[in-house]
């Protein structure tokens, strides 16, 4: 039978891209307000979409945007497979810098370009291109519970609630989610951790209204020159996080994982060249290589910084506020909630009385590790060598997924992530992209897990 | 002579009023095109109105705004006084803020409210009244040239050139102006000093595009991060610029000044509280008061803060870009080219090789200090007397003026900077206005100071 639903996936290539390419049109933009109607289209669209396969697809509204869920018709005595996705995408900002238009899908050079293509409606569209080749052959060998929600990229704030509420619909024996990467092209790869993340907003308020430089400079608090300096002390000089007691809970690297890892096929000069830089422009926390610091180590990154005047040429202000975004990347065993208070603590002892602080939009998820000799990691190096025709890596990913840890707490139940992404792919950048060969071998890949998940020992 | 135009002054001050509101009205805001025709519209108006008094006056164009030159018939053996003003004024934004419209001149609690009552079109139409009624009672006593530009506040960038070609036409033996502030509500004030200013945008560069934070972080350089190390480096514990070699030229504050200025009224809770702060918030420079820090000590302020994600929520990126616009006020003899190349020099050795550091946008213009106890000072302080009832005090104001280092290099003299404003006529925010007292006083001040410029030894 897989082998008919793979010839199937081989021939229905160019019918799979059109699809993707609607899917992608719909500018399902979580963070901004102003695309709240393209995210309702777009749940609905989903749903339509997987009604179309076979499956029983509803779109269930939620404290914050819609959630789609699916489910095939469920037979007694096979597993319970809970898929994990989402169809909201960032933000294409800078609109400038994409070679064609986020939302109009081009294919070129072999890949499929627009935002959202690989990150993550590409990948939950594998899923559903195997699904719909299952169904057409006799249905899916597993029962399926598909969960496919609006806030990836905002968060996941609302999906908590919403999976404590539907406990009894999404219950299941595994969770399986698509929102990673390969290794390389050639080396796909399944990740058995995930950095957590902490990430909060500071603002820094001085005087109530912005002052004359002139008149005023010197005598009063420039809140940007005292913002600098709270942010200067956030890292010591050996790229190590100031903050009081942060490395307190991290899990060191295992010598095996470490040696794993250095065995990896690795090109500092092109990897940097990839990013536009030189090979001596990798910095990070001294004593680590590059796949460590990313995969393993915390970190503290400003991710926006604004104050005063931004427009062109001169406007001698001294500002009345200033603030920065700020995330921090966690590894195991660090807790979110205690990084925060460590943060705040830190930050509010640092930072001189002459100004006013405050934190804001603290929002958080805990890093993830799972065992590498699983049943279920051993179905998908399985299913991968039967879909992209290679023995997968196992590695872990310096990003966050939200949902890993709340399906973990709130369903008892650890995630399989099998990711059909390329580090190459810009996900969050101008110009992402999809690689066709991902979308096709994605697409046999979950086909064959779906089969492999069947087996009697797939979650012992 | 003087007491008949006085008394003229004294009776003709609701005529003074419905002209300066003519003068109003006209909403010359120099630094928007869509208000080019209301420039040149205020340059002919002004032109007119200069005549009608009696003056021989014209509209040059220039590289920029139209410059206003009005003279009277110059005779040998007279001393010659260039009178320097600006008919052009600010942005009104935010207009929502103000009580009355900002180009329909209303009066309310002894006040004219409009754009440019202050700064600059009411303590132009002082100088302006007086000159009427000289002319009206047998003509000013000195030979006078009026300069009039269009520019002030977006920097008096055309004027250097025009002054360049029009050295026959503005020379003199002294330059006045009426720009500046009284140093209170019957505490007039001559200021003798001013602070110059460099300004600069550095901008960092990493990446080649925004990368994800958690695929990335902890790996490359952060711009955001090495700005902020960058900028916190730009002063030390004490409040003072950091910059290798800054202080090498300032000069000292004699104790002559710090005496003279410690008797001056200051209520430091009050201008706290005026600036929404508290007293404990006025921070600079140790060891120097709040006017010391203000008048006669050199700063380096942030203007404006930018990198990375700055709409609402979270956008976990690690920025290509961070940058930052800084003005440095200098003060007696800091050199704007030396104390600009040595911010450069300082800020690239500081700078670390993993990001690339550019400046662009530098401009500047020098500080300036004249004699305190010079015979034009000498004048201006009687005539002071006159118009305002009150002996003046000698203060340095911490702004900057353009045109008074223009002046002095190109013609070779120092201006005298006779201020009829207030501190709280809220220039360059919404709600400015003049008092209609210091536009009475001003007149009378303006009307005696031209009497006592014609002395024989007002030049010495």
């Amino acid at each position: 039978m897989l082998d008919n639903i793979l010839q199937a996936i081989d021939h229905g290539q160019k019918e799979s891209i059109e699809g993707l390419k609607q899917f992608l049109r719909i500018p399902s933009v979580s963070t901004d307000g102003r695309y709240a109607a393209d995210i309702q289209r777009c749940a609905d669209w989903l749903a339509g979409t997987i009604r179309e396969i076979g499956l029983d697809a509803r779109v269930y509204s939620s404290a914050g945007h819609p959630v789609v869920v699916a489910r095939n018709d469920h037979q007694p005595g096979r597993p319970t497979v809970l898929f994990y996705g989402h169809y909201d995408v960032q933000p294409p900002d800078p609109l400038d810098q994409w070679v064609t238009p986020p939302f109009e899908p081009a294919i070129r050079d072999g890949a499929i370009y627009a935002r959202g293509a690989a990150d993550d409606k590409g990948q939950v569209w594998a899923h559903l291109q195997a699904i719909r080749h299952w169904q057409a052959n006799g249905g899916l060998p597993v029962n399926l519970v598909m969960l496919i929600e609006g806030e990836e990229e905002i968060g996941s704030a609302s999906l908590p609630a919403f999976i404590e509420s539907h406990r009894d619909l999404l219950r299941a024996d595994l969770a399986l989610a698509s929102d990673t990467n390969q290794y390389a092209r050639g080396l796909p790869a399944i990740s058995y951790g995930l950095r957590g993340i902490v990430f909060l907003e500071i603002t820094l308020t001085g005087p109530s209204h912005d002052l004359h430089s002139g008149i005023y400079g010197g005598s009063v608090p420039n809140v940007a020159n005292v913002l600098a300096e709270l942010l200067a002390t956030l890292h010591d000089k050996d790229g190590r996080v100031n903050i009081d007691g942060f490395y307190d809970d991290v899990l060191p690297l295992t010598d095996a994982e470490r040696q794993m890892w250095r065995k990896l096929p690795f090109d500092e000069a092109r990897f940097a060249a990839g990013l536009g830089l030189t090979p001596a422009q990798l910095v990070g926390e001294a004593g680590y290589s590059t796949l460590e610091r990313q995969w393993a180590r915390p970190t503290c990154d400003i991710n926006g910084l604004t104050s005063g005047y931004q427009g062109p040429g001169a406007k001698t202000i001294i500002p009345a506020t200033a603030s920065v975004k700020i995330s921090m990347r966690l590894v195991p065993n660090q807790d979110p909630a205690t990084i925060s208070r460590k943060v705040e603590q830190t930050l509010r002892r640092r930072c001189p009385a002459t100004v006013k602080l405050e934190i804001n939009g603290n929002t958080w998820s805990p890093p993830i590790l799972v065992p590498r000799d699983g049943a279920p990691i051993r179905a998908a190096v399985e299913a991968y060598k039967i879909g992209f025709n290679a023995t997968p890596t196992l590695i872990r990913c310096g990003g966050t997924l939200h949902v890993v840890p709340q399906i973990k707490s709130l369903l008892g139940i650890d995630t399989l992530l099998v990711g059909f992404g390329l580090p190459d792919d810009r996900v969050h950048s101008p110009n992402e992209k999809f690689d066709l060969d991902a979308l096709h071998g994605g697409t046999r890949t979950a086909a064959a897990l779906y089969q492999n998940l069947a087996q009697p020992d797939s979650f012992k």
